[in-house]
């Protein structure tokens, strides 16, 4: 089994109290694909420019990463620049975004991705993701996510789309905006109602709750003292969540539990450096250790 | 076994975006009694001026709360008014405090209290905390509530008193204030440096973090969808806290795993609807089915 993910490959400058890193390997695609990848073949579907440094090709080859799709364009690399402070450190402030070859190209899929059946929809203009969509004619298990910024601008493209997913990965500012709902549990159930078998609203610090017809789960976030870099998080959670539901190919309820249980343990891990640094040195050892310390906090 | 709580006996006008209601029992030491009498008897050690209502200490009579500490003083009981928007149901705008017999009374406890052994000092002057404190010189057990006013005004109060005790339970931005820490594990470590062996950060719609030199334990809130009133919340967690911990007589892992979910059983009650008007009602058998499904959310 394996899944394409399509989203941004991004050369990322990021600011925070922990120190400053220049062009960092980033973007949506990137970080979900780093923890996707411990439990499936992940294809990485996405543009990138000429600027694009060679050893950020070989880093993600030497992961066993698909770069099939990562479709190198005229033009430059997209660029983001952020900075997170002490007192809030949960909220990305966006210094400078430069769109380069994101702005007018899209990805080209091979013919073997064409068929594939796993596809999630990283951050991405929500007409695009459905474009992917469509172009995957076979997918029969597609996981969504998206950001405040369609949502402001293209609600009703997101809304559309939220009727052809699985399952739909959000933070919890983006579910409360989308159903317009303060209360997660409602936010959650009004998601739901939009046409997605399954919601996931991430809660940062807090963990994450997941919401079906059959299954209810709540679980915290795994206590990480040393936060050096959120950038990330939140793909790398979803990259946990949606490998091991497509290594698992089921979806009962103990696959579900512990495709989150997974989901913020990878994200732990990604938060402990600068970019994709802590999680490129991961073990399946490390992940293993944490998963069962994780249940030792939550036992009772 | 039996425990006896210092805090206020309120009468509370309250409007949140489900009504308004005025002049309801409320207070630190009501709340906490409503839960911790489920396990324990409860002494409420508080004072409430001429014109408290008969029905109320009927009400409280009828719960088998022990009233020999409600001390009953000339002048007016102590009343609050307050506020939730719909945006932020976890934050309570305070409109209006009358402080009435609080300002100049303190509880006169019986010759049986003096001799207790377990004692809840909710919230209240950090100096009269230790005033109560010193007159029970046999508290073996004592658990310290506080809040932002006291730890803007006392802090030197309040950090002596933090060696004085056993378990300390403050809400997030009271840990983050009192430790100047903004992760919230960092803070627990930081109070517990400061004295007491446990330490309890109640994180509101998201749960509680238990910190001890031997156990750290996290749980989610139990979601409620239909948040009526959120005072007291804090209250009546202690309370579900401080009244396992005083029944089980005992202090191991799994005890104190228990209480803490239990805390966050009977909070998720209180708040369903205005004042004690939930806690008042609920059955045994209420928390336990509430208590089974929290243990199937977090199951994993």
């Amino acid at each position: 089994m394996s899944i394409v993910v399509l989203g941004t490959v991004a050369l990322d400058s990021i600011k925070t109290p922990a120190g400053l890193r220049k062009n960092l390997l980033g973007g949506s695609a990137a970080h979900f694909a780093m923890s996707a990848n411990f439990f499936t073949k992940v294809h990485l579907a996405g543009v990138i420019g000429r600027d694009f440094p060679e050893q950020h090709i070989e880093f993600l080859k030497h992961r066993n990463i698909n770069l099939d799709a990562l479709t190198r364009q005229k033009g430059k690399t997209f660029k983001w620049q952020g900075e997170y402070k002490k007192e809030d450190l949960n909220t990305a402030l966006t210094l400078n975004t430069e769109l380069g070859v994101l702005a007018s190209s899209f990805p080209v899929l091979s013919k073997q991705q064409l068929r594939m059946k796993n596809v999630f929809l990283a951050n991405y203009a929500p007409d695009l993701q459905e474009r992917f969509l469509k172009e995957i004619g076979s997918a029969q298990f597609v996981g969504l996510d998206t950001m405040n910024l369609w949502i402001n601008t293209q609600v009703k493209s997101v809304k559309k789309l939220l009727k052809q997913v699985n399952i739909v990965i959000v933070n919890e500012t983006e579910a409360k905006q989308l159903s317009g709902q303060n209360n997660l549990m409602a936010a959650a159930k009004f998601l739901y109602a939009l046409g997605p078998q399954m919601v996931i609203i991430k809660k940062g610090e807090h963990g994450a709750l997941f919401y079906s017809n059959t299954l209810t789960c709540i679980l915290p976030a795994y206590p990480v003292e040393n936060v050096v870099d959120p950038t990330g998080a939140g793909d790398t959670f979803a990259g946990g969540v949606m490998g091991y539901i497509t290594k698992s190919r089921k979806l009962n309820a103990s696959v579900l539990r512990r495709a989150l249980g997974y989901g913020i343990i990878f994200s732990s891990f990604n938060v402990q450096d600068f970019g994709l640094k802590r999680t490129a040195v991961l073990e399946t050892n490390d992940v293993r250790q944490r998963m069962a310390k994780f249940k030792e906090l939550l036992r009772f």
